[in-house]
């Protein structure tokens, strides 16, 4: 299925219209988040080699008029103005792994009305999801304060496509590792498994198990010790452990119970085993927060298993997300209806030190010691560089993660820094807010 | 990228070693929900369909091997024991559309243990999303009582197959159309849309988009009123849809403030314009708590587009699912560990007259005037009958939903009926554990 399909109606009925009017010319939209969920400081924008991996593809072919045609029920010929509408326009980015805030583009789109407007379900889609996926991700890493975290989240995210983008995002903010083989294949990730409940149980005692999962698998091993008792688990895993002379990098798994309390007796039976280069690695319903726990109760866990509260950004699931027209053919253009005002003209931000960021137009002056976040990455449709290793995206989110203050960094109650407008913008703001009272209300 | 891929890496190793041990005999793995959300009163099974296609389609192949033994750091030898297998077992299941509760198997996998091991993290991942959104959804739709719901969610979903899903779930419970235009084209749904704001701001004024737009869509229009000042709008649209003479089918569109307040207000500036027929949408932010709400209130909106909240399930973004080994080899087994005891045995759950469900072993007789949950969708690797249409499902969640208790069709604070277990599931889960306590426990 073609991929101009992925729109809403609404995108091509108002495409049509836009080329029937002859209203062509170029037109910015803005991509933002208005404001953060309760329990974010900051953003980690991501979602943008998926959106110029499908703006470089996009083009209406004649399967997809066909389409438009039979949803419309419009004969086809009404819809063939819309053939071969492809995406030559310019995309300006907040690269991939920066830390923003809410109010501030992420993403401006200026092309053709018709085609920025046709483009915006998608681009949406997966700005906004990939970024609540990454922010989220973010705080685990910060509440692990250097253990390792890794992706376990396949089997309850939101569909297979919303998995492959967590491990890719876990790894983009330090992730050591993922279990998702699809994943791990594709985006060249460490894979890591262990083993689950039901290969104990298949056995007819934990002993045989392990010394089974050992035979087949001579590198190193972890042992899941929760199928029956903890406890008993541990100190059989320990026997059978010392008994293999383990290869570096085993480990023994707790997933339920009160992980603080059996991570120390844990260690105690490894470390009373001669086993102390065996790490312990948690997992069951983890997140930032109770990785936070974890630490702060000093529990010896080595690495942190987090899945499907993290996969699903389950206390923040969504972003408060628009992609808003904010010029037409060089005009600038805001919405003013409650609560949703927006601000007018083509724009960027202004990062000073300290995560002092100013939302300004897109053309003011970079003063030194600033640095713009957003950048030229797509030109007459075509990306300006080739796709980017990962490891860059990571390297921007560790350089942008150490400069960000403290109280946004919380894992609770985390304040984001205040984001200002420029002068400018404020004046162009008031400026068109005017000129639509004057001109538009007046005329009802 | 052969689905096979799509796996955790612990369903690749433990199946290497099951293969290693001769371990192949067959095994049934129980896939349920443990407890239903907070604000949950039952669920509407759904991704049964996806999990079978799946089934019908899976098979490691030579590149999933070498994949395998890549992410393994081991020789491609080691694991070509795994190579070809496919999915030749049995899959009972409850069949999409029917509500079902907590505890309840929704699908039990009957299959040499590698095979039905290998494919888990898929049917857990399809199942547990699934049934999320179409229980969410189906509370919009009990909220509405009786008026129109449709979907909006594509922009906002966690990635498009997510979205596409929704679509589709939404359509099972009863949406009368969705925006989205691939999950209409696919799924043979309503497509419906509007005009954004965007388009309103692109014109001079809200008058010539909106007669702009008429002259595109010679049918019925929606008109968006609230990117200025709403009543404005209203009167605005009002008077186009007048000069118009509308079409059967027309709509006005509010996306913002006080919904409740602004429907009384365009509902009489239409009355009164002589546009009786003329419908009224409402959209932003809405799931069925504010559905709810405004239909208590008396608001006068014929269509409720639900959108964001919706499509991620907000309130409850996942489902606390499990898919645990229940049997092998004949062996009924279970697991014991802290707040996560599982039941022994492949079951059948025995639904009584309202909803009066019993979980039960397997094979226990079903009285009359009762009726079994699962069915048998797969068997020998093949569907047991074709693909259905999406009708079907829809059937059946309307005649689940008549039969359902009130207390579990309340939005907020429901009650799911009382799900008990039979007295042969209580007498074999004793004697399993039993079993495990004194010859398993016994040893350490």
């Amino acid at each position: 299925m073609s991929r101009a399909l992925t729109t809403d109606l609404y995108e091509v009925t108002m495409a049509l219209s836009y080329v029937h009017e002859g209203m062509t010319a170029p037109a910015t939209f803005s991509l933002f988040v208005r404001d953060l969920p309760r329990e974010r400081g900051f953003l980690v924008a991501a979602g943008l080699d998926s959106v110029l991996e499908y703006l470089s593809e996009f083009r209406v072919r004649p399967e997809d008029v066909s389409a438009f045609a039979d949803l419309l029920h419009r004969p086809r010929g009404d819809l063939t103005p819309l053939q071969g509408t492809g995406f030559d326009g310019e995309v300006r980015a907040v690269p991939e792994g920066r830390i923003a805030f809410g109010g501030e583009p992420l993403l401006e789109v200026t092309a053709p009305l018709p085609q920025a407007q046709l483009v915006e379900s998608y681009v949406l889609n997966q700005i906004s999801h990939q970024t609540a996926i990454a922010s989220k991700a973010a705080r685990c890493v910060l509440a692990a304060d250097g253990r390792s975290v890794v992706d376990f989240s396949l089997r309850r995210s939101q569909g297979i496509e919303a998995a492959m983008k967590a491990a890719r995002l876990g790894a983009m903010v330090g992730f050591t590792a993922t279990s998702n083989v699809a994943a791990a294949h594709k985006y060249g990730l460490t894979a890591t498994g262990t083993m689950a409940h039901s290969y104990v149980e298949a056995f007819r005692d934990e002993e045989s198990a392990f010394h089974a999962f050992a035979a087949t698998h001579p590198g190193p091993v972890t042992f899941l010790v929760d199928t029956y008792d903890t406890v008993a688990g541990t100190v059989t895993a320990a026997r059978v452990l010392k008994e293999l002379g383990p290869p570096p990098g085993c480990a023994i798994r707790l997933d339920s119970g009160d992980l603080a309390a059996l991570a120390v007796i844990t260690r105690r039976v490894l470390d009373e085993s001669g086993l102390p280069d065996v790490r312990i690695v948690a997992s069951g319903g983890l997140d930032e927060y109770r990785i936070e726990e974890l630490v702060r109760a000093g529990a010896p866990i080595d690495t942190y298993a987090v899945g499907t509260r993290v996969g699903v950004s389950a206390d923040a699931p969504y972003l408060d997300s628009a992609y808003k027209l904010v010029a037409y053919d060089g005009r600038p253009v805001m919405k003013l209806s409650t609560a949703k005002v927006t601000a007018p003209g083509p724009k960027q931000v202004i990062r000073h030190p300290g995560c002092a960021d100013v939302i300004a137009l897109r053309d003011e002056e970079v003063p030194p010691g600033a640095e713009p976040l957003l950048v030229t990455v797509m030109s007459h449709g075509r990306r300006t560089s080739k796709p980017e290793p990962l490891a860059w995206a990571h390297a921007r989110f560790t350089a942008d993660l150490a400069a960000l203050p403290h109280n946004a960094r919380r894992i609770h109650g985390p304040v984001a820094p205040r984001v200002t407008r420029s002068p400018a913008l404020e004046e162009l703001t008031r400026r068109v807010r005017r000129r639509i009272e004057d001109d538009v209300l007046a005329t009802t």
